[in-house]
């Protein structure tokens, strides 16, 4: 019982860093909008879509790892194994 | 004269396209936040965010191309070989 | 016991079917050398490399099913979460 | 005069680092190959794969920033734009 609240309390914290990276990943890409608007020059604007790219990659590994280590874990344990082809299928389509 | 009109004007298209799919992508990442907060089966997320990723690719692809075919040129006519090194660091830092 | 024959089976089979993409690609490599020292158009040499990266990309995703089917797998029955970190380093030091 | 012979110098020592390059990533395949055949741990090789990856890469860098400052700046110089766009789809293959 107390390791299920524990992983709770896991899970819940790991969903409020997830909320906070994406909150910030919005905001730029508002900063990208505003970019253009504004015709700042063309390489500042594709270094912060680079950014926003990198941010990106940090919130899909965060959400790969808590995937990984619960329901992927959860499904092979009870011998299912196409959860195998789906998490490489989508890891595959993730740039990198 | 009329050739910078129409240069203009191929400008203006090509912001307003990127101003519409930039708010695509904005609309796509609060999406994914709705997503977290709900609890949604994280492959689907990880899913919507590789579609994210494909379109930022695809703005950068615009912008790119529109670099090129206005500074880069320029600069380049202008005899400044540095912008060759500004755009291939920029497009290194960019995924694919 | 039949069963371990038949995963060994499959097994040998990845693995002629692996070394049969790796000569593959080391013609493919071999292949680039020749157009260098011909100097071939730089165009055709980078869409040379672009093939050899897909076709590594291939290759990659290949081991990396059958190292989730066997290692990863096995080691997570037995209670080894650390194998979870391992392939995510890895996977991320893969492109795409 | 002079430039063009220096240029030439310059030319011939980008080809002969590619050339060692390529030779080196052919090494890298060839361990590979290797590395299947003796049953190495399949997280081993995937880092191998990876680093073959970021050999190809620099390789690729070192070809686009040549090709840039020779062929695309000869093109844009007499006017022929559709270097531009052979040169981003090319480069939107490689990956990164």
């Amino acid at each position: 019982m107390s390791q299920i609240t524990e992983e709770n309390l896991h899970e819940e914290k790991t969903l409020k860093e997830l909320l906070i990276r994406m909150n910030r990943i919005e905001g730029q890409v508002r900063g990208i909008k505003g970019m253009i608007e504004r015709h700042v020059y063309c390489d500042d604007i594709l270094n912060q879509i680079a950014s926003v790219q990198s941010a990106l990659d940090g919130a899909a590994k965060l959400i790969l790892e808590k995937h990984f280590k619960s329901c992927v874990k959860q499904r092979l344990l009870q011998g299912d194994e196409e959860v195998i082809d789906e998490v490489l299928k989508t890891m595959f389509r993730l740039k990198r």
